[in-house]
């Protein structure tokens, strides 16, 4: 399939009313695009204009785009107009498979077949979703994450009638647009963010469960301990930079056996030969060859300036 | 016992010559506190102060109490002269039982009985550590996070043998220190930050071995998608602000059900009235009666300058 050059796209699409479809139209218009966004109900303007002003603070205080502007969004309630001459379109319909089924059986015969179609879906597989599309060659998730206007997370993945041209297009796109992509290997349920982050509130669940901790006690120590670290680092870097000279395959080979303790109910997997190079390489690639006392030392400028912007908004203290 | 008034602490004393007990020197030097350092042997004075050192241009730019200096540091090899005087003492000697049990029966009859000492220790509990020590009443444990002269979580917790007078004293002695002290319920393995991120770190040690993901792309989902939100509100208030009006009990009830889903290694516990309760009852504590369009609009306040911060860091592009 021949899509548009990355460059050339100027006019996008938007669907949905809700706080993504808001999100997500709020962040296009940031970037300096022409947004058409259609809403199922004419109803759900006022409040779908309130979600787009509000996050229209924050994107004004992140930087606009040259020419960006609030002017540039079109807000309709016919499909067929939505779409309209749209180089790209980001569908943020509700979580239900039959309404997105349906969805994309329209948007397949409705849209020109070089135009990359994405839906913000979080819960639902693409291939579930393109199942009744006749097009279904360029539809991909590209899932973003709450709220889609400033956190830069979008991971991409298609179904199996995708063409990987439509993923790889979709990747070039967002990075285009702003955004962070991630382009998945398979189809998992919760993708890479949601699953860990599930891991983490299962955990949280048992501890309040079990009286061992309290919400305030698991959020005051989020937010002053690996927190901070993980929002500069991640969790794979935090750790390779947190043991020095050896960096992950230190972690590994000294902290390997901790695995098997009973901590968190989540059981560990087998630590292979595979997985520890898999791990010690992926770092070493991240670290492109700096010497751990040069990342430390990056880690803590970082640092001071997270704690100091955490500390600035002192939300929960 | 009588413990010292907290402001009358003036004296501290730091054991362990390794990047824990280093960076609590650093820590109390820059809080403006006189501070001896135990160290085994003279030939790790280089490296200690290398340590407290670097610490100290991130305690500047942090911003130093007044008087804070590195003067006021005193580096000795004998244990007898190092705990002369203080008034404090926060202990990070090799994880190892056998050296902490050997160490604590010293400082058990060395120190006044009104003398709160405080054990770094991440993988071993205060009940063990304390067992050969003839007073035990005052000893705790005050668990840092690395790295501990930026991050300000300090878990602090007894053993079956410490008086909760000392563990009171602890948490007012630390957040007067500048720490944020969080007092658990119970010696639980782990604590609460290391048990959550333990969480989140096998389930990601499984999608690595499974192919799901490499560490790259675990580090940039979590960069861009959860972990800046979590250094601002934690887990339970991200979702709780996420809910809009409903909140935490809007996320219990309609994600309840997806608790039962394959996401993740991890079980979810059974979602009882109690469990709800309690987490409802925590946010609504946490959010002290603000409206979740006010806690949303501090969430993307401080967000847009978490993200200045990464983004200026830059560690991973």
């Amino acid at each position: 399939m021949n899509y548009p050059a990355i460059e050339d796209v100027r006019n996008v699409c938007c669907i949905g009313a809700g706080p993504i479809g808001g999100g997500w139209s709020a962040h296009f218009l940031a970037r300096g695009y022409d947004v058409v966004s259609y809403i199922h109900d004419a109803a759900e303007k006022a409040s779908f204009l309130e979600i787009v002003e509000t996050a229209w603070i924050s994107l004004e205080s992140m930087g606009l785009a040259p020419g960006a502007s609030l002017d540039r969004l079109t807000i309709v309630t016919d499909l067929q107009a939505a779409v309209k001459g749209a180089q790209f379109i980001q569908e943020s319909a509700p979580e239900v498979i039959a309404i997105k089924q349906a969805l994309y059986k329209q948007l397949g015969d409705m849209v020109p077949h070089d135009v990359v179609i994405s839906s913000s879906t979080s819960g639902l597989t693409m291939t579930e979703i393109q199942k009744h599309c006749s097009t279904p060659g360029r539809t991909v998730v590209g899932h973003p994450f709450n709220p889609p206007y400033l956190l830069p997370l979008v991971e991409i993945v298609g179904g199996d009638a995708t063409d990987s041209d439509a993923v790889s297009w979709a990747e070039a796109f967002y990075r285009a647009a702003g955004k962070a992509p991630v382009v998945l290997n398979s189809e998992i349920p919760g993708f890479i963010a949601t699953r860990l982050q599930e891991a983490l509130w299962r955990e949280a669940l048992h501890m309040v469960a079990n009286g061992e901790a309290t919400p305030e006690q698991i959020d005051t120590a989020l937010i002053n301990g690996p927190a901070p670290r993980m929002a500069l680092l991640g969790q794979c870097m935090a750790f390779h930079v947190a043991c020095g000279e050896g960096g992950m395959a230190t972690n590994l080979d000294q902290f390997g056996p901790a695995l098997k303790w009973p901590w968190t109910r989540l059981e560990a997997p087998e630590l292979t030969k595979q997985l520890r190079d898999r791990m010690v390489d992926g770092c070493d690639r991240m670290a492109s060859g700096r010497h751990f006392s040069k990342l430390a030392a990056e880690r803590d400028r970082g640092l001071v300036e997270v704690l100091k912007a955490v500390a600035a908004a002192d939300i929960l203290s």
